[in-house]
């Protein structure tokens, strides 16, 4: 293995070791030495890498920024549809659909799905979100912000396209869903029941009826 | 002030410096140190009413678990709104009028208001939630479980008397709830806004017409 492979291959295990860490003991109680032992790593490679617990925790605060990026694909009905990006944000993924030709109501229920989904199977990104809400933690990003102004763009778009039903303020869905979906992740962290696809589509049961108009847009949350 | 007067107040006072340290700094940053300087008492006195740094967590969610059971009252619909509280639990202020007379709707749109209101106020009440979602602090209540619990009995009560719209499922509905008010506490750490009545406001002006028969019922949220 190259050189260089093997050093992103350590970082790798890092940083997952360091999220796996942070999300069952807590950013205060994860200690280096365990995070090293878990990734199978010397402490020397650790610092080679990392200067401090607190760039690990910002390291994977960035990587659940690019991640959460990649879910939500660019924001709907903005430029970034057209392929160009934000200064100095990654490529998002190219969507198999432009978001033009796709339903906004069912590609928000679509995109809270692919995020219910990576919450349980990607450990950095989970972490990326814990953090945000560890009291002794002073986040360098706001994942709950980014994700909450991805919503507030989707139900605007929707709003614009006329797909939200009569008397809808784009602005109250944007509050339910925004707080409903950090609930489902706070929840989650002790109750994984929270975190499933059947509880999310309980919830999306409960809201298509008010948000669209009637017979349009998904019925079903699924 | 009589000798017990005094240790009743010393233990308050130890119980809100823990809870203020608590809420700021996290469960296992806080140093006893820092709240015997808070409470202005001394380190023999802290450990005269409590043993641990584990032992002010279970005081501060036992108190939280009171005060939540005083912000809902009974559960609706059960034997509790005849007075007969459940054994070991403490007694709940008398509500002023039997929850037999209030709109069921009405009574869960008070009570989270009644409930955000004391988020705001009583950092032993916030606390208690913050620390429920602690990765590194095992609770021993389950304050989140309680809250829930009490919607689901709402819901239910509101079902039994026909009071919720035709196709709303009160378990759709409790998990909207449910989750939703957990998330507005998690983000209204960071940000208080989360925590404002204008923004619960902006929550049940979305959820009424969805919740309840058209015509009936709270209509506003207010």
């Amino acid at each position: 293995m190259a050189k260089q492979e093997r050093a992103v291959r350590t970082r790798e295990a890092l940083l997952r070791s360091a999220a796996e860490i942070f999300d069952t003991d807590g950013f205060v109680s994860a200690s280096l030495s365990a995070i090293c032992n878990r990734a199978g790593v010397s402490s020397g490679a650790l610092h080679f890498h990392f200067a401090s617990k607190g760039a690990l925790a910002d390291a994977i605060e960035q990587a659940a920024e690019q991640r959460l990026r990649l879910i939500t694909g660019p924001e709907p009905g903005g430029d970034e549809r057209y392929g160009i990006g934000r200064p100095g944000t990654p490529e998002a993924a190219p969507p198999e659909t432009s978001p033009a030709d796709v339903d906004p109501i069912q590609n928000l229920v679509d995109t809270s799905r692919r995020l219910f989904d990576q919450l349980n199977n990607d450990v950095v990104l989970r972490a990326g979100f814990t953090l945000g809400c560890e009291p002794s933690w002073q986040s360098r990003v706001d994942l709950h912000g980014q994700w909450r102004d991805w919503i507030e763009s989707a139900l605007r778009h929707a709003s614009d396209l006329g797909a939200l039903a009569d008397g809808t303020k784009p602005e109250d869905v944007v509050t339910v869903v925004a707080a409903s979906t950090v609930g489902f992740e706070a929840l989650g962290r002790k109750d994984p029941a929270w975190l499933s696809q059947e509880r999310l589509g309980q919830f999306w049961q409960f809201m298509l009826p008010r948000l669209v108009p009637p017979g349009t847009g998904p019925q079903k949350g699924t």
